[in-house]
């Protein structure tokens, strides 16, 4: 075997032409009004940073409230900004008319929730009609380079007709 | 092939003597203390209200600042009582100088987070030194029986010796 | 605090009534011809020992073809067993017409995969009509009490009207 | 908001910078011995096609006895080389005398394994002393574009002194 002779298909593609198709219309006006009727991102002082078709960011401040009993950033709370980021990601790509539920979620912790700021990052890996897969980055921000904290990856369902699950 | 005729060993023993070794000493009372430390679980209402050997549980009232867009409970809020009720179920095993950290864990979102209050119970699936293995419900209680909503798989690292991870 | 003085709702359903609808017609038969369909599980020489409403067991012999490079049971065996028996114990809670697709899992390795035997039973956790999830667990058995070396949390959908996945 | 207008931090480094240390000696030798050594690598037809400092990718044909009984790659089969790929890639990040185990793993299966063959890279997301973070991509490979067929994150565990886990 040659070490890493053989120049298989998919290695110079990847995270490249997944977003083929075409935006929905104003998805960032849908994402951000959705955002905005979220009680638990008040609460957590979450912010919207960044919209794009398959990529959503959201950042928010240490707080001390948020915190666990080692003073870390409590992981529920990751979690909200993670599942948060990948949801919006999701809903960049669908029409809109759809709606997005989250199946089930995977949460990896890698550092300590320490830091002036963190950044959550949700990307969409597979979009589908009615699955779609995304993968979250947590990045806490201090002086100096970011450090990755956390990672998702998130499974959604795209449902529609339902009332109670608008936007 | 006869459906269910064999008697394959584990079937009876499910859920019977995971948790064989005695209890550390006033573990409840470490967990209790813990938990009184923790502002996250203030900030979303939460309150301990089981610890015994191996389970913990954690319950909280539905508030509309922990919801998300469509008004259920924020899965960031669901992410946060189950790590934390994983997370105590594993102290209730550890030696008092030891401690944990949450290396990962999944949460599959069943129904939606709609209910007047919300029960939440870890339990260890596997002791051991270095690594346990957790799993989490979480229910919704309104009038009638509790809705399964959520579970979550958790895996924890046993630590000593870190003087910002004490307990 | 009382340490479990309370007696919330859902502690004592634990694990009971969630099989609550009929079992749908001859499911036992349709999932026993369907596993014999299963090249793969012919590979690794896994039998189908138990089928019932909501729990599905498959059984297969140590081999050392089996095995990584340290001598245990290849993970990869161990979740094509899982994912098997998660999968049929959702075939055994939908309709005749119906057909079940796996969309993720989460398999946690808890001890080697050393012994004589191993048994893997799936259990249905949440059913459902769009998506199911059912919960495994993997044990070792040779003298003695069997041991516990694997757990799995799969997320299936249901799928109806695909020419290409049947049954 | 403006969608994209901020230049948060982490954003142009993803993906960067993470593979830092020098890269182990003689990794790529330890790491092709040891895949020969693994018979279900064997079993399945696993080919180790590549292996650099944070990167290994293994690739199979597609071959009847994999499949489960649609005709598609079974996901034991997808997780068993997606875990090989991924074990191997945090192989190629530690010292000499130590291994791993891999302590959990999920997997996501995003389109059927179909294809003439196939190819698995597992990339470490996160290294470290005690636990290894890593990330696993699948692709079908027959005329056209590779397509994506399954994802992996591997948690996975750094051990020293077992005389039963080597390498």
């Amino acid at each position: 075997m040659q070490t890493s002779a053989r120049s298989s298909g998919p290695r110079a593609r990847k995270n490249v032409g997944i977003m083929t198709g075409f935006p929905p219309p104003d998805f960032a006006g849908r994402i951000t009004r959705s955002f905005g009727r979220q009680p638990a991102m008040a609460l957590i002082g979450a912010e919207l940073t960044r919209v794009e078709h398959g990529t959503v960011e959201i950042e928010l401040p240490f707080d001390e409230k948020l915190t666990q009993q080692h003073g870390f950033l409590h992981a529920g709370v990751i979690s909200a900004a993670l599942d948060t980021a990948c949801g919006y990601a999701a809903y960049s790509v669908i029409d809109a008319d759809a709606s997005i539920l989250t199946i089930e979620f995977k949460v990896n912790l890698m550092s300590p929730g320490r830091g002036e700021r963190f950044l959550f990052r949700g990307e969409i890996t597979k979009p589908g009609s009615n699955i779609i897969v995304a993968d979250g980055r947590g990045y806490a921000i201090s002086d100096g380079p970011a450090k990755l904290i956390a990672s998702m990856t998130s499974t959604m369902m795209v449902v529609r007709g339902r009332e109670d699950i608008t936007e």
